[in-house]
């Protein structure tokens, strides 16, 4: 079996999930490929050396630059902060390396295209870390719909709330700064609902959108009364119409108190309704209007292994999957896509659509008028 | 005690809740004023006697106007088809009486302005049938931000969505044409929603909607090949901003699969969040963000005796309300309001300040922008 | 038609809640008979003078005696305390009255089945007030029992668990004497789901119980430091048989801390499931066994107009019911019963069954045994 | 850091949900020994050889005595039908191994108890797989428990009902025979959540129970017309009373229709609850009666990194684990416990005690009288 060996950036909270994937793919499913764990590249060598031996990892290094231009690499892994992403992704492509790169792809539309059409030049392939889509739950509700099983999509809601600073004394971070996270909430959190929103329904070809920064200066440290102006926004919302004509709300927010992972959609149709919240990953919501008018109601699906990438976890209905498990289908899809030549999804043209989408709801918001997705770059 | 005597104009669906809660609320709570069910009106004199007998009322009438002319009538409560509301209420002013009319108040803000006008200068007390600010859960809401327990507001996300229209073979009605209901959705069910949002958090000031009729034709009656054409929305949403700067989402549906008494809202506050289902009436979510880090979550409060206006009906907590409960709160308001001479809230002003929103909602859709409602008259 | 004038005895709790259900039944339902609220019997005739006008009653009394005595009254309405059930009872129906009385019947089965037998002897019509069958929830779970469609019922959990004792501060009352409540969580709650279990299952047949005060010694009053011995359970649990060979479980508590309303029952049949909690009163859980594999679940059915006596109150699916409602279909059998001349349910026999069910729970737990219900008279 | 090499026997249901903790734990956890995936033993040479391939181990054998008696094997896994377990396990103690075997430990409580005395005399440190206890919810119920938050336990009620035979024609399989399985949905299922039970609250002290087959016969077959006797019981259920005096209620079913892994527990104490179930893992329902009376409810807790045991899977609160994660922490006991020279928990002792109890409920039907656990071997 051919190998595939992994270049991994960044070993923080999202590095780490990957790592946790890595380790477990090959046991939970018959990759195609044969997935080797070969270098870490963090901030310093040190760091480095000692996250490659937590993580399973072969080889560190402090540089990022000899990892994405070591000839032993197949796949150079982003889990670096926004405002990283593009450089990195950039000089990897230089090197011919498939790109695994955690969402957003980049700090805005324009950088997110050059970095799809480096990738489409050097022919190399891409994913994009949008794992929700990864969920068996989301599958199956994609399964379902694409069955006609709630007729023709007319309304899509959908959520990605957190509430991780929620306190307004929660100090500044580097998702406050344009120039290293671009977009506040929208950047962080809804670039997920809307490609949920764009996996389930239909692309999004319209938005108006609304957004705010509530909590307008920041302790520079915890316990600081040096305050730093955060210059993103907090919470965002749109309006949108898919390119079906359906009509979509987007919310997002990083300080909706009580939302500790709020993705959540419902998908109204014609015929029917699916509902799911992300804190109950593994259940989804159904009703089928079709159903006799004195047994109508919402319908609780357990995920189970008659769904789709949930047996390879346990055969057991309703035994639940985790954050991590998600990632390990993606990185599934990863390794199968690259050991296979076939293309993953969701690409970096996905991941720029996004990107494209998330632009387009803050040009709405300051020019107060709805924005076509083809304005943007 | 001084006696109120009511006449009571339209006996179907809204008007039987009405007297429902006209037969309870003289048990349920201690008046300030005999409330006396005088007359019933409808639409030929034999149905209104004979609902005048089911609904327990003295006399009848096959012609409101005779009703409304009526000396021994002090309380008018007009249960008609949104088109007829102006006319009655503005004939009813015109002899003094005291209106209670249900939502919405007219076709149109104009229209509700005129009404306003009308009873001001006449003199006359108002209440507008917005029965679920009744709800002793909603009142519970409002107690909890009005403490401060959730911060203060930053985001409202309100609903109210049903399927009673879902069907595309449901036929036509009233409700469907602009000469008698006005707005579609809008004006049937977001009403509710708007006046719960201005009721929990603030004024809504500006706002941008966006709308759809979904269902283009419908049979002239069930099973009829004949198609005639809806004239008004589906379904629609709109972003709106709260004088208080505070961001919100209002949705409304006729055509929202499963859903069948959607009302719902989150409130979200810099200190903490508010969630609630109208289909689960006597229960509030309530979440704490100064919790401790690892005891946080949604607290599910079920209403109680200790909550506003619950003890009258049942002194066990969590043994249940019903909807019409909340008209019979709903008439205690109209009963004791009279009796002492006191305002009533929501009164006509705040049915106007409704349907203005809603008129804002529907240029904005129109004409694709951000619309202040104070450019509605 | 026919008038049927109430003597209720009591005004409590319970007896508010008989009063409200008189108020509004007759608006709600088309009754046969034409329903008077007669005459109020209270602890002092002061008491029940402005009782009955807070009531809508006629007249009052401050001698039960004197009311069931009364030529003027066709149905006396027991709402005291347990102790006082069986000498009321026997009275009236020396009188010739029927019955309504609130359960549990009697402080035994003994007493309870001398009251059938005088009832019988009478020809007396009775109706015991098990309210929560009334629930149109209930009579939803006993029609899809009915038609199979969860095959045969195999086992039955049930529980009614409050929280209204769980202070161990809260002062001792009659509940908990021997020689006024008979037994304690046992009588006053499990009564409701021993009947609830009998409605929607089978008869009961033996039983194997254990039960315990927890708390057993309460102050004398509020804040006193004299304490008293509490004399009866505060939890009780049991496994039974039904006659059908079907297994179940009961449960009871009164100082279940956080249940406020806890009726809640699980029916696992051959086919499928029923789950429901009288806290939310409205829905009932249904899961079906031949659904496909992949989309099997729990369904959510919101009570709505297409099942049993929901229309009357509401047109409008998933509206909502209250506690009252029940009591006011359970007014409506009292009601038609009489005026038909028909049988109502659950009578004196029912309660009497029930007595002998507790009854031998607590047989069982003292000779720490199996049961037959046959062993109690 | 010391090698700690792990043997595993049997590769169906559970030993691949070991096999994929073994592949995470690393990455997850820092753990004090290196465990290695070294042998692999299944029914033929070929399956052990396939099997060890896909789950990462370095060899196999198509004999489980050669891998028992293989001087490179630390640690004995024995993932096998319960039947072969106890001469499995008396086989690697000889070989001086130490032993994490499944659920349940044996056939029987004498059988269990022989395992307990020679592990003792060998020595080997012992652990059984009751998963459940692992997950950090278990944990964290336990910590709130432990710290008095909800006062003394007064009640508890636990399920573990599933729906994977409540088909009647699911054929036969080795869980339906007594030679092979022992107990039924006792065995099979109860023994997690009698573990819970006393990981919860305290040590079982006596039983009286209830069970029955409810599909007598199935087929030899899927679609075979040849029935063939189910040996054990479909469901059981049982009244329990803690060493605390605490009553408690233990439901167990392998045909609850509806339940796809429905472990659930109550536990009432006399300050408060706490409500549970699996298929909502990530998941705890707290609710504190000293909560002011107008803001008491059930709170909904999402497990996160500030619980036992989240934060090495994820430092998002809410984001989700999974059933492997349960065994990854257990795995992670395992290799410390061994590395680090300490008892691990749950022991055969624990297993045996779990057993004894099963026994003691089986009795206790067979007789019809409480059974006291010392009653069993």
């Amino acid at each position: 079996m051919k190998e595939i060996r992994i270049g991994l950036i960044g070993t923080g909270y999202i590095g780490r999930a990957h790592a946790i994937a890595y380790a477990q793919a090959p046991t939970v499913f018959p990759l195609k490929g044969q997935l080797i764990r070969e270098m870490v590249a963090d901030i310093n060598a040190e760091r480095a050396c000692e996250q490659a031996k937590l993580l399973g990892f072969r080889r560190s290094s402090g540089d990022w630059r000899e990892l994405v231009a070591d000839p032993n690499i197949d796949v150079v892994d982003i889990c670096t902060p926004n405002y990283l992403h593009k450089e990195m992704v950039l000089e990897a492509i230089k090197h011919g390396k498939h790109i695994y790169c955690e969402k957003p792809l980049a700090l805005n539309s324009l950088d997110a295209k050059q970095m799809v059409e480096a990738a489409a030049r050097a022919g190399v392939k891409t994913l994009v870390g949008f794992n929700y889509m990864k969920n068996p739950t989301a599958q199956l509700a994609k399964e379902i719909i694409a069955n006609g099983e709630i007729g023709d999509v007319v309304h899509f809601y959908g959520t990605h709330n957190e509430d991780y600073m929620a306190d307004p004394l929660s100090p500044i971070h580097w998702h406050c700064f344009k120039e290293q996270a671009g977009l506040g909430a929208l950047g962080d959190l809804a670039a997920h609902i809307i490609n949920m929103a764009q996996y389930l329904v239909a692309d999004i070809m319209t938005v108006c959108g609304d957004m705010e920064t509530v909590v307008k200066m920041r302790p520079e440290q915890v316990g600081s009364s040096t305050l730093v102006a955060v210059e993103n926004e907090d919470q965002a919302h749109a309006m949108v119409r898919f390119n079906t004509g359906a009509m979509g709300v987007i919310e997002t927010s990083r300080i909706a108190c009580g939302r500790k992972m709020g993705l959540t959609y419902v998908v109204t149709g014609t015929k029917g309704t699916l509902s799911f919240s992300q804190e109950r990953m593994a259940e989804l919501q159904l009703y089928r209007h079709d159903d006799p008018a004195n047994r109508q109601g919402f319908k609780t699906i357990l995920v189970g292994p008659e769904h789709p990438d949930y047996a390879p976890f346990c055969n057991g209905a309703g035994h639940g999957i985790g954050f991590n498990d998600q990632k390990t289908v993606e990185v599934r899809d990863l390794i199968d896509g690259i050991a296979l030549n076939q293309d993953m999804w969701p690409d970096f043209t996905e991941g720029w659509k996004v990107s494209r989408i998330l632009d387009a709801i803050a040009r709405s918001h300051q020019e107060k008028r709805w924005v076509h997705v083809t304005e943007i770059n």
